[in-house]
């Protein structure tokens, strides 16, 4: 046994055995208490706006898709000119539970994330000042940002501060598994039920706990075997520059987790049950019989919580100040 | 004089003399009246729906965005592949109030325009086939449609259909404009009321009339002077073969058309002095002076209706049974 499955197997161990509520490594998500809706409405509009990518075609919601669990459901994203994306995009939803943004966490938080795909030549291929001249030049969206910073200026720090507080609203809660934590037992099925308690016994929930269940802490991707990928992303070595650091990502949320397939990294598994049974075979050395596969997806499937409602911004007119989109460039 | 020319001020003198409301040649758009909710509710689902593109990355929605006004606000649209389309997408709203759809007129009405996109390669990029097996694969998708139509089959018929329906909820009721033809005088200003005036007596009303402001007649574009563009369109020739048919396209609706920039068939005029200028020289051979063109534009500005409210929809997740996208060809 290598060193690595016996810690596995240890942190599993430190999970397996309690199954009172008051001591479950998974929380509940709650509802988002809104304190500033004119701001949540600001940051929805930004985050529905075409106009924030070089092309006029690429928004937020391009990549993080309300409608699909506010990811793209492809296996990494199509950007400006339709490059192909380095990395699956992760999830929008709950998204403020990460302890950092990015597969790598290479942003500390959702406003600092935000800023990231406007100006990154793959994604929206924009720059900031060209954001910045787009929205400054709507007196829609002047009168906005004074109503909610009490100042016309308009700058990236505001507007993704703006789409930072809206995202922080897309939160899923009343999944049946937060109604079985609350003390609801006919919320989940008894299968459902034998798959979390293999979730916890196997030793899943030594990553995949908190609110999120994910996105508490980094792990190493091919922990006791190697996870084999074309995708050339090395994770947080890429922040830290440590060899160490080689391959390890955030521990994703497995919250509404039926619906933000493909999965991994590298967007390469789109079946739970594959999912599942590679995550036990290169995470934990573990073997899982076919019924157990079965008990495991439908307690993931438990995670699907309320979807936001989201009703769709009306977004203000261009005019002639307004910077024009290059959808094409002319040969 | 030409006798094209002759013709047009001819038709103008039939509009400019009368001002009382019974009479005006442009009519009050309704609010929509929806008589069967699930079926819209399911035609919105699919207006959403991804993956009725072989990309998984391009719905009804990309084109004709409900956040800016029924368009994607682009000269041409960004179809598969990132492929320039070939022609200025319409806007959705209001559009069942054109006499047929697409500039050309080739589809009878918004049903059958529904399924152009999706098979078109510069488009969508996929088939009627994939489309149907890929909302077929959904069981949310098959109880949805078995509520609406009776029976679990699905096909691109009601596919179709479904989306029609949704769409002709798309109208903008109750604008400024709206409002000063059913007796309330002061629901615009004195400058846009000599804009109508103007619109009435120039001759544009000839051409723009009805409910929508256009829809209900082809054109040519053109008319007393050439067009000058790069678009290979020959619009309506392309349908009847005539060769008096080239350069004739239907005359579009300028309800909301502060928002669906840019304009013409060529998307090449963004502002709208601009196209007023342009439409006023080689549609009707008249000269207008900058005050004129103002008026127009502030009587154009009037026509922006309240646009529909649309809650996002939540989508069904795909299986192991549904088609999966194919956004990039591998080399």
């Amino acid at each position: 046994m290598t060193k690595l499955t016996s810690i596995a197997l240890m942190i599993a161990s430190m999970f397996s055995i309690s199954t009172s509520y008051a001591s479950e490594p998974i929380e509940v998500i709650k509802p988002a208490v809104i304190t500033n809706p004119e701001k949540v409405e600001l940051g929805k509009m930004l985050f529905f706006e075409p106009r924030l990518s070089m092309s006029g075609h690429i928004s937020c919601n391009s990549c993080h898709n309300l409608s699909l669990g506010g990811v793209d459901a492809l296996p990494t994203s199509v950007g400006h000119n339709w490059q192909e994306g380095p990395i699956n995009s992760p999830t929008v939803l709950n998204a403020d539970y990460m302890l950092a943004q990015f597969w790598d966490g290479r942003a500390a938080d959702l406003k600092e994330q935000a800023g990231g795909p406007i100006n990154n030549p793959k994604e929206m291929g924009y720059t900031h000042e060209l954001a910045v001249d787009t929205i400054r030049s709507m007196p829609a969206y002047i009168a906005r940002f004074k109503g909610v910073y009490g100042s016309n200026d308009i700058n990236i720090d505001r507007i993704t501060d703006a789409i930072a507080v809206f995202e922080k609203t897309l939160v899923t809660p009343n999944s049946p598994f937060d109604k079985y934590l609350e003390g609801d037992q006919k919320a989940i099925s008894a299968e459902a039920l034998a798959g979390y308690q293999l979730f916890k016994s196997k030793g899943c929930v030594s990553c995949h706990n908190g609110p999120a269940v994910g996105g508490t802490m980094y792990m190493k991707m091919g922990l006791v075997k190697p996870f084999h990928t074309n995708n050339p992303a090395e994770g947080r070595k890429g922040v830290t520059g440590k060899e160490a650091d080689k391959f390890v990502f955030k521990v994703p949320t497995l919250r509404n987790i039926e619906l933000t397939y493909p999965y991994f990294h590298d967007g390469s598994v789109w079946g739970l049950e594959e999912a599942v049974n590679t995550m036990a075979d290169i995470q934990l050395g573990q073997k899982m019989s076919s019924e157990e596969i079965s008990q495991m997806v439908e307690f993931l499937k438990t995670l699907t919580g309320e979807q936001p409602q989201i009703v769709l911004p009306v977004l203000p007119p261009s005019n002639n100040n307004t910077p024009r989109p290059v959808p094409f460039t002319k040969g």
